[in-house]
This record gives structure tokens, sequence and C-alpha cells, in this order.
């Protein structure tokens, strides 16, 4: 089988736990990292240019969207955020499984420029457990958590466009099930090498 | 997630060890179980009705392909074979995932009438691994030897219509991978519950 990684798309309410996953997966395995986005957004304070972001000028995210480089972008208000093609698929071809972090919408963009990527939607157990990590966090009002609450009811009549939705219910167990489509989707047939094999 | 049963439809040319990989899925798992097919063969010494197959007349067979009852079936010479629709969908409905061992054509069928059902190749290591495995087995002449190698090419084209394809070069692997292939099936979104994870 091609030994070329694999790119992981990750999405998820706010609360489901999908940083802790992704951070989880590069602990567990050296081959896999997260992609890193560029952005028209100034620096923050210790923000490092090529480790937490490409930081680019405006006219040149615009040439990388003109020029198709960009596997996804999204404006939010006055500053471009993107996924380079160029650099998730270098990593790709060195045999690294790459993953983002990225919305509905980013990962719909993915699927339609690069059907191999895998849709990974990770939901929380439960609303209920939802509304209490939400609350014990402490960022938000009572209303704006039922609002939330209200928009991940809605998105999750949307999670059939995902390849596969993982419940976070034991952070281990999510792992194991996230490591498990990794292997099951390198056992894709597209990736059999048909010469390879008559050749050996 | 929906504790419903998998169908794991398991194909591949002799000798790329589909039968140790079902027998070893069996013994690694209690809750995995082979479909039982009926057939309107004479039974052989020593078969039982409903163990190794369920027997039936020719005119109750063809009764059950009318009625649209089979997965799918075939006529080799004189005698049918099928697998039971009601049998399989039983066992997935108390939560056992089912595997069925059957040729491309009976895979095809099954993907027709059971989408859900997920199709496995078996593929040996390579082409001559595969001589060596079927010129040991002393069964076949050197001709019917290399007859067969070229139809395994030659079905090995048409793989694209699978699923997954696991490559037998070691069996505790290939079984690890056959049981990732599993749990990652069990997270699709089509077996999500959202009405439960609304009221819990």
């Amino acid at each position: 089988m091609s030994k070329e990684g694999l790119l992981l798309v990750i999405s998820g309410p706010s609360g489901a736990g999908k940083g802790t996953i992704c951070q989880g997966l590069l602990k567990r395995d050296e081959s896999i990292c997260l992609s890193i986005s560029c952005t028209t957004r100034q620096p923050r304070t210790g923000e490092q240019d090529g480790v937490n972001y490409f930081f680019l000028k405006k006219g040149d995210f615009e040439k990388l969207i003109e020029e198709d480089q960009l596997l996804e972008y999204a404006q939010v208000y006055d500053n471009y955020y993107g996924t380079p093609r160029s650099y998730v698929l270098d990593k790709l071809q060195r045999g690294e499984d790459v993953i983002l972090e990225i919305d509905i919408q980013g990962a719909m963009q993915i699927k339609q420029k690069f059907p191999q990527g895998v849709l990974v939607f990770i939901v929380p157990p439960c609303l209920s457990i939802l509304r209490e990590r939400l609350t014990k966090r402490g960022t938000d009002s009572m209303e704006s958590i039922e609002k939330r609450l209200h928009s991940v009811c809605e998105e999750l009549t949307h999670t059939e466009r995902y390849d596969y939705l993982v419940v976070n219910d034991n952070l281990e167990q999510a792992l194991d099930q996230v490591e498990a489509i990794i292997r099951a989707e390198k056992s894709r047939p597209y990736r059999f090498d048909l010469k390879k094999f008559m050749k050996c």
C-alpha cells in the first residue's frame, strides 16, 4: 500500500474536545503533525512565522487564492485565514499524516479540492454534558451558552457530510477511535500498488 | 452511536488467507460470528443443518429468491447457494458483527441490497509469494497455478469496488487492520443517534 500520509480534518463544536484530541494524537504518534495555516492578521506577542502561522501580506494571500494554492480559506472580518496546499501536500508525500482543525465550511472546501481528505467530526457525549463543560469554563453567559447549544444541534444535523463522527466521552477511547480511522483509511483500494504487487 | 452489528464481506483470491483471517477474527472477538449460507446441495457426511448450511429444497430456495429474502445468491451447476437476509439481519440487530466469506459477484450483490455492508478484499503480499503458497499446497498443477495467478491479477483490477483492501503479509497485523476497519465503520455518521444526544 502507498506510504503517503493522510489528511485528517477535525471539526466539532466548542467544548467537544477537538484541541485535546489533536494534541493527544500528536503525542501518540510521531508521524502525525498539525498543519500550519496562513493568515493576513498581525502576529500577536510571542507568535512566530512558520510556527503558529505563516504571516502574509494581503496581496500575497490573494495571489495564493488566485493561483488555487489554498486547500480552503475564509475571510473573518478584515483578515484572511487559509490552508496552504503545497505545505500540506509536501508533508503527505513525505509520509506524515497531517491534521487540520477547521470548521464545517472549511472542511467542505477541503473535501471538494482534496477528496482523499478524511473528515472527522468530534461530538460531546450528550447535550447536558456539553452544557456542563461550557458552564464550567465560565467564559460565556447562560444566554450565550444556550444559543451555542442550539447551534450545536443544528450543526449535528449536517454531520452526514462527514466521513466519521467520534463521540468524545472518554479521551483515550476517542483517540483509539481516531487511530482506527487513520489505519482503516490507509487500507483504501486507491492506495494499492498493483504494479508493485505484480513485479515482486 | 448505534449498537447494531456490522456486516463484513470478506473476499479475495485462493491463497490470500481469507479463511485464516475469518477464523482469527472469530477467536479475537466473541461478538463476531460467521453467516450461515443456505444451499440446495445434499449435506455431506457430518454436515449439520443450521451449522454448516441451511439445507433447503430447490422449491423453497426459489421461493426465497422470489420474495427477495436473500442478500445474494448464485447457482453453481445444479445447486443454489445464498445468504439468508433475515438470519443476517437478526444477528446485526442483536449487536453481533457478521462475517460473510464470498466472491466478488456475491459481494457486489450485497453492496446493492445492503449498502451498509462493508466490503474487504484480502490480498497476498505479492504475486511470487502467492505462487509459492499455491505450489506448497500441492493440489494444483503448475499450469493451473499460472492460470490462477493470471486471474488474480485480473481480479485485482476490480478492487476499487471494495471499501478496503487488506494485504495479508503478517496474520496478526492483517487482523489488527480488519479490527480497525470494523471500529472505524462503527463511527459512520449514519449510526449517530441525534435524538438520544439531545435528550440526555
